[in-house]
């Protein structure tokens, strides 16, 4: 299986980040070779690389460049830089984090009188965040893998794979897993308007790895259910509520909806730390209105009259009585409530 | 209001037929003032006149410019010019309808010795075919706009309006004329992919019309009923069998489906010749497939990877069990069934 990697380290201490250039999909496979922090900076500022977990990775390495050139910085210098970083997308919580945990292995290793040895160090930390990353994808894949049986069909939306993290992906992590353990699903994805992400980054990752998969709009998924053509839907998630309500990419609310209406199974594959156990439901989640530019124009053509009115959420909230079950890297929770996933998520931690 | 006009005869027996050219829109609106009959097929065959109503009236209109140039042509020459322009969109009923309406009409002009003046009487003809789909528009209208209350907020999909007319439409025929009530409906319009006709066509004759118009994404149906935006779905159809299972847009089912989760009334609107009788159940309408293309290009620009496999049904077919009643020009039919169409039909032919 020839997965694409989104976010890779080439070489040792001395080496550079090597970024797909996801702007350029499909048409054109273009790596970004970056060699300091302000390239890696554009680089997630213009989605060139996106998905919450790859751009902490991503961040994580970005740090290590410009320790290359800075190796004598001292704190606020280190600070600045992580405050610079972390302004290229500020609302993305992975990014922040994986900037903490690189800041305090900085700190450490000042204290412990390794200050000449913080590249290696920093290195080893952006390391350890990309393989936890890999492994946290691969432990959702395991785990979702064993609801699907051979030659089932599987809806998806949006992107949630090798492009998306530093590893498999969440929600096409389990499609992976499915696909290596020979159970030949055949994958819908559903191209996911307006920005495109099924059609443009998962229909080509799928294509790429060789998994049998299928391009629809997103207005056919009712009728590909109708058919019998999918036997259960999978997503991702951005965020999920203690009581299981679950924030996504718009569109898969009406999925869930569908999918109960035709007796199909519904699941939301994502990492725990999605889950944000301080918000009670999904009433509490708002929602985000993105530019009407994304729906009335398609790179520079109007695809909708000048001035007209447009309502572009960026996500839904689906109820948790819709979801069959939420597959993180712990195990399926199943079924979903406050108190399955308060168990879910402690008795493992 | 300022209803847009597709298809409209300028002056007596020496005019010509002026034509919106719906390729161009929203982005330029332009006339194709057609003089022959060669330029009308032109304009039915690139899709710049579209629209079962509109196709019919523009075919007899471009008979009349042929018969200008041939007004002693004989029945073979007729037959010719007939078949040629049916073969401009052969699948689309309508254009064989008023090409043989019209064809009838020469017939019994010859016998009654009134060859000399055929151009005329076909130019009667063509009016008539065009009057009546006018009165055809504006009944649907009168009938479904007392299912809607004031400031009550709908959603359609596709396009059928005046654009695929010669009148007001079918589905927005009811907006129009609620909106002409001052009824101060708030309309969202589902952008309807692949071809957009919703986001190019509907949204622009609404938003020329000032009706209160909102662009949403498929993907963002089932929110916008959520959140209470909406209190009806109104939507054409393309065939309807004697059941009452409507085939019609791709997408139309998934909004059925999801009216029905939240509680709204899903009505179809239609002129009675929509009813295809012969057909007892939606299971023997065929789903046409369309080419990738449509999905995996917009425009010159590809969306999706070159080679991937794409499903692509042109409609699908909503039961008469999700469907709360069927505006025609006679009238409602509402509860759906066998009984009631057989019933809504017949007693008013």
């Amino acid at each position: 299986m020839n997965l694409v990697r989104a976010v890779e380290w080439i070489g040792d201490r001395n080496g550079h980040l090597k970024l797909l250039d996801q702007t350029l999909l499909p048409g054109i496979v273009q790596y970004r070779q970056c060699r300091d922090l302000e390239s890696v900076r554009e680089a997630i500022r213009q989605l060139a690389v996106r998905g919450a977990p790859a751009i902490g990775v991503s961040a994580g390495y970005a740090l290590v460049l410009w320790l290359q050139g800075n190796a004598l910085a001292d704190e606020a210098e280190v600070f600045a830089a992580v405050e610079y970083l972390a302004s290229s997308r500020p609302t993305a919580v992975n990014l922040r984090w994986a900037l903490e945990r690189m800041k305090k292995r900085w700190l450490e290793a000042r204290q412990n009188g390794q200050r000449g040895h913080a590249l290696d160090v920093l290195l080893e930390e952006a390391h350890a965040i990309a393989e936890e990353d890999r492994l946290m994808c691969d432990a959702i894949g395991k785990n979702g893998a064993e609801l699907l049986q051979p030659g089932q069909g599987v809806l998806t939306h949006c992107n949630t794979g090798a492009l998306a993290t530093a590893g498999t992906g969440t929600a096409l992590a389990i499609l992976w897993e499915a696909h290596r353990q020979g159970k030949k699903i055949r994958v819908f994805a559903d191209e996911t308007r307006p920005l495109l992400q099924g059609a443009r980054l998962t229909a080509w990752e799928l294509q790429q790895a060789g998994v049998d998969v299928t391009l629809i709009c997103d207005s056919m998924a009712a009728q590909v259910m109708k058919e019998g053509k999918v036997q259960a839907v999978i997503v991702g998630a951005d965020r999920i509520a203690a009581n299981g309500d679950t924030a996504n990419k718009v569109g898969t609310y009406g999925l869930a909806v569908l999918a109960r209406a035709h007796g199909l199974p519904f699941y939301v594959a994502a990492p725990s730390s999605t889950f944000d156990l301080a918000i009670d439901s999904g009433e509490a989640i708002p929602i985000e209105q993105r530019d009407a530019r994304e729906i009335i124009h398609f790179g520079d053509r109007p695809t909708a009259p000048e001035g007209v009115k447009v309502y572009n959420p960026a996500f839904d909230v689906t109820p948790a009585s819709l979801i069959s079950g939420i597959v993180t890297e712990r195990g399926v929770i199943q079924p979903v409530g406050k108190k399955e996933i308060a168990i879910g998520l402690a008795s493992r931690s």
